[in-house]
């Protein structure tokens, strides 16, 4: 195994990579109800203010602010009714001065009416006239306007990931169908003669493939649209004409590596042939994925350099690199605006943990909640053990320049559901 | 508006809620594959060891470990090389006492060996001969048979949320399809006279439906399936009809109430004459969200009392209150073991925050990195300003006991991506 010196970290090494990449995602019209976790193609205007109507925010009365200075529970105003504003339409009175309307949470304030009165601060003093026993401002518990937002205001960036928020607002001003952009298609190759389909009756010596399936979740997860590409042998010629193809039709290629020195060492020369850059990044100084290949290739014809990820075969390690690496990158594909932010907890270790100072760790973490704090188990393991992962909540990071963590010491999880 | 006194913390309200509840989920057999955001339903076992043969974890010579006892730089102990393990098959020698063979990261162990010395610890003395320099335990480098999961062993509990590690186990397992429970039906009601649907013509007075849509989509990514029932005009008779349709229907059923007082009323007065236990809790002490309704139903006939939650009508205090209370219901329908722990980040207040003792709140706020930690920076507003929601990263947590939160305070905030 080459050693690999003056390795970086993991996120100085994703940010050097990503600087090397200028995707261009493409645009497509879908409609808004459909739009959860895509991501907006060019500003989103408002074709009209919201609210488009001045609105009540209580249940009360709609008077002239002006009308009711000075009123108090000792010294009450008294205005005329004249009418109550049906939900829904327009208000079929309008208010002259010494006059009220009730009015419903909601409702279009009429003509003539500036402020609302809630209902507690009034009293019906007899049939048709109200007492106001606190005075308002001008547009107190009203709503005007605009004041959600203006006609033509941004009210969603290029580059924003939608939730239902934001399906809300947008078919609260109409927007019925939206731009956004393509969801990338993220090739998956498996590589190693040891490996075969889960389907296959399996012979000693063989294993199922786990990668491409726990590759195509996490992708799917994240985003993009997983293609598989089977597994491939460990051959040179193999393995560069269906990562071709593989480029050619996708957005990007992950391969999971054979686990041994020689397979990867045929992965890295297989890549650096495809086009320029080719390797950018070989080796990161994280555990577990040390031997990571980030490259970026531009085939000939083509003129968009593709980024090539290069995994560690061992699934534990493979899963964690694509969390630390493929997500962001397939979040730049997808065109995000700013890369999203990963869910974690703080917990408290509950065992002492080693660690070498100036690598970063990832530790397969249970987690249990200790009244309103969370505690961290470490699950030990070797890190080819797949259900070491399957049964944790999340990954413990110790930081390049810790010497490893003591019991009882507070540390990051970052979550992995 | 009636004063709600006495009224719960959300969290309190929550599990005493859920505490009313006896949901039994459906099972259904489905693809591994697309088992992504499903819940096991049975607990899965172990159908042979993993891994079913003994790997190596390095590449190197498999020995028996007895024969390098001692072994050292200045006293190599010789061994004969007897063969080369390929990958994926049965290993076609087998050991005996000072003999070696070469192996690669993954191989299967030949008859003879216990353990594998790393390449960088021998040395070739002449072909066919093997300087040893470090000596090895048994077992050292070396994956056992069922190190990872033994057979029979419950490798996924019953419960589970499958995630890419667990797909990627199971098909390591040669487990193509699994039970799960068939994910919760979730009726959706709009209420109010002046609500439409987005894609009609607006007319003064009027609003679209935001609550149908936003929920749905908070309902589709937490695992539930939406159902939509159209908009409900304020009318006891047609309200409780379609409620009655609903919760024949469906798992459960979520009332986005009108915004007054009356509206509200009318709601809880319906879902009280359903069946019991009917409304179990009216009123939460939270802000936003306090008129929620927290209900369940049997319906004449039927044996399962039906969540029925009414929610506020204005959008944003219906979507907190959705996170609240309607996610963790439906992780409960969907049988999870534990309930998912929620998405929350650190971060520092970067303005003054005033707050009720004794009242929960949660204000939307925007996340900035500063370094390694987050500032958190309000957005203020109406809490009827779904726009407030669709610009906020998150929300931030105001425990109950607080008077606020001053500038510069670390606050939890519970991302909303």
């Amino acid at each position: 195994m080459p050693e690999f010196l003056d390795l970086l970290p993991p996120s100085v090494a994703l940010s050097q990579y990503l600087d090397q990449l200028s995707p261009s995602p493409k645009m497509e019209q879908i409609e808004t109800l459909s739009a959860q976790r895509r991501v907006i193609c060019g500003d989103i205007h408002a074709p009209h203010p919201l609210p488009s109507f001045a609105r009540s925010t209580v249940d009360g009365y709609a008077v002239n602010a002006a009308e009711t200075h000075g009123a108090s529970d000792s010294l009450p105003v008294y205005l005329r009714l004249v009418g109550e504003v049906s939900m829904g339409s327009v208000p079929k009175f309008e208010l002259s001065s010494t006059h009220c309307g009730l009015i419903h949470t909601g409702g279009m304030l009429p003509k003539g009416a500036d402020a609302i009165v809630m209902l507690e601060n009034t009293q019906v003093a007899q049939p048709g006239e109200i007492e106001i026993l606190r005075s308002v401002a001008v547009g107190e518990n009203v709503i005007k306007i605009g004041e959600d937002v203006e006609q033509g205001e941004i009210v969603i960036p290029s580059g924003t990931l939608l939730r239902p928020a934001d399906i809300g607002g947008l078919l609260a001003l109409g927007i019925n169908s939206i731009p956004v952009t393509k969801q990338p298609s993220i090739a998956i190759i498996s590589s190693g003669d040891e490996v075969v389909p889960p389907g296959a009756d399996i012979q000693p010596g063989q294993v199922r493939d786990i990668n491409s399936y726990s590759l195509a979740a996490l992708v799917e997860r994240g985003g993009g649209i997983p293609v598989g590409y089977g597994i491939v042998p460990d051959d040179e010629e193999t393995l560069r004409s269906i990562t071709i193809q593989a480029l050619q039709e996708c957005d990007m290629v992950v391969i999971t590596a054979g686990s041994s020195a020689s397979t990867r060492d045929l992965t890295s020369k297989v890549i650096d042939s495809l086009g320029p850059p080719g390797v950018v990044i070989h080796g990161v100084n994280v555990r577990p994925g040390k031997p990571t290949i980030l490259a970026a290739c531009t085939l000939e014809g083509s003129e968009i350099a593709k980024p090539v990820i290069g995994l560690p075969g061992n699934p534990v390690s493979a899963l964690v690199i694509a969390i630390l690496f493929v997500e962001p990158i397939i979040d730049v594909l997808h065109g995000l605006r700013t890369p999203r932010i990963r869910p974690k907890v703080q917990a408290r270790v509950s065992l002492n943990l080693a660690s070498q100072t100036g690598r970063e760790d990832w530790v397969p973490v249970r987690l249990r909640l200790e009244g309103e704090s969370f505690s961290a188990d470490p699950i030990f393991g070797k890190s080819n053990l797949i259900f070491t992962l399957s049964r944790a909540d999340g990954l413990l990071h110790i930081p390049s320049q810790a010497t490893g963590l003591n019991a009882g010491d507070m540390a990051e999880v970052m979550l992995l559901s």
